[in-house]
């Protein structure tokens, strides 16, 4: 690789494009051998007749961010979406859209980081694409993550299955992500660590329906539109009312201090290393208890149920006694988040 | 939808981008009730213990060009790697990334020439994601497809079966995709008209593999660097050598005209809806007939075939009677042409 950086002809699909593929990608990402390089991957060891697909852009701004990149983040979060469903992860696709004028060194670091998070969550990274964009037709770098994954049991999760008496649980403080971004695009200075949550969560996900079975009625990730937004799409699909306890939210003094600053509320920052399960509440403190033994769980917290009422409302008592409907995020209180 | 063009907001993963997806992307491209909405799609039907695997991101400028748009190329795109790989292309995913002030008419019409494109494969689109970036950082529209095929037979055509004996088919004349997005991009009056060959070529690979089984080596889609460097990497992957007869090249006068003033060859010039196919000479004759009586292979033709040399070269043996050396596309002779 003489050129120390993206060159147009690196998607042209020739010689450039197979030694770009061949020296770096490759090597980091997959070591298929260039025999075995065909327009599709095969992928054995499919064990059951239904199998959970999911996809995922990733556009985050900067591309290196306290804590992650955007290739870390890119596999973590396709594993988390395939785990939410209640499958395990199997193999992941990788494209790449990369902006003509990016050093060799970033796009090594990048792939590099997706490369550990992959090994880290066991799942495959086993076709990919590389696409080569003009100066200033994009930036930098845009990933789309695909996921393939297999279920190993009949259970399947749904945001459409809470029910009155349930209890809404998630495993640790909110809004790191996406502070941690917002910081670091805008060159805030937070007087404090604030790095992002990615990580992948499959490992607790299988832990949790191998201990709780059908008592785990709901996983989802709060993602772009955060914790409310989630929330708000959990209470219109199952038809239920959600109430939250305000005083019960994990969010870390320095997430609430920068929050509280910018006008920000911490209920709609994105998470990238979070999941709320809504749990049969007969259980819940016994699924809080498998949470918190788990990686990545240890701040797990019970932050709300599921009320008689069937409107679809997210609603929160807050610290002093009082109840605030919450709604969906309305403008682009954070753009490029993920 | 009050705006007519895509906002920043339109990514922010709340209010807007559940707008955007409940009143234009799901209704044309899948109709999945809302309630229905998850992380990942699961998808049944799953009959092999194997299954194809493929992504592909499409970057093509402009979005829109003689004969279709970046929709259905991108469709149909993924549905032939997934068809080259012996497999029946089942389920696709859709990730968009969408610049700022995109108009939504444009969108709507991408979006609903995906539609055609799947329904005219008999794939269904089933998960997506949709991404919103700043003007300046991306260009219109960027399309991410990635598809799941299954297997209904033990064949497994691959880039590194071909053998000494073998012929070498193609389905019609070559170089009519890029040929048609280069004039468009370039504004070039080429005096006649030349349309992509954007096409699902599933139908043509199952009716191929049943009637000829195991006499098909190899299927290929010679896409980006045209049929030149697709061929250079199966003789490469093979570890044979394959000999072309110029005079056997399908190529119409417009596209053979067009490149000779600009200094093109077709040969490296990019289709999308050819396939190249190396099959045991034995029955290359009764393959070509089949090929012929299907739709997308009118004009099907042998092309050359495998010697006994096996030093992974591709020669041309020219209209006059000379010998010469194909090799991989050098540099960027025709960027975002997918």
């Amino acid at each position: 690789m003489k050129n120390d950086i993206i060159l147009l002809g690196h998607g042209s699909g020739g010689k450039l494009s197979h030694q770009l593929l061949d020296e770096l990608i490759i090597p980091i990402l997959s070591q298929v051998e260039q025999t075995e390089q065909n327009d599709a991957a095969v992928i054995d060891g499919i064990v059951s007749n239904q199998i959970a697909f999911t996809t995922d852009s990733y556009v985050v701004d900067p591309v290196v961010f306290p804590g992650g990149n955007i290739g870390d983040l890119a596999i973590n979060g396709t594993v988390n979406d395939l785990a939410m469903s209640g499958a395990r992860p199997l193999a992941i696709s990788v494209g790449l859209i990369l902006e003509e004028g990016l050093g060799l060194d970033e796009l090594r670091e990048i792939l590099q980081a997706m490369k550990l998070a992959a090994d880290k969550a066991q799942v495959k990274i086993v076709t990919g694409d590389t696409k080569v964009v003009p100066r200033g037709k994009g930036d930098r770098i845009f990933i789309n993550t695909s996921g393939i994954g297999v279920f190993d049991h009949e259970l399947r999760p749904v945001g459409s299955a809470a029910r009155p008496g349930d209890k809404v649980l998630i495993n640790g403080r909110i809004g790191d992500h996406g502070m941690a971004v917002l910081a670091s695009r805008e060159g805030l200075d937070l007087q404090t660590d604030v790095a992002t949550d990615s990580a992948p969560l499959n490992a607790m996900v299988a832990k949790l329906l191998e201990r709780h079975g059908s008592a785990i009625h709901v996983l989802r990730d709060p993602t772009r539109g955060g914790v409310a937004t989630t929330l708000k799409e959990i209470a219109l699909q199952s038809g239920v009312d959600i109430c939250l306890e305000e005083e019960r939210l994990p969010v870390s003094d320095a997430v609430a201090g920068a929050c509280a600053i910018l006008g920000l509320d911490p209920l709609f920052v994105a998470n990238e290393g979070k999941l709320l399960t809504i749990v049969d509440g007969q259980v819940a403190d016994e699924v809080l208890a498998t949470m918190r033994r788990c990686e990545f769980g240890e701040k797990s917290a019970l932050i709300g149920e599921i009320t008689e009422n069937s409107a679809g409302r997210v609603m929160m008592r807050t610290a002093i006694g009082g109840l605030r409907s919450i709604e969906m995020l309305a403008g682009e209180q954070l753009p490029r988040i993920c």
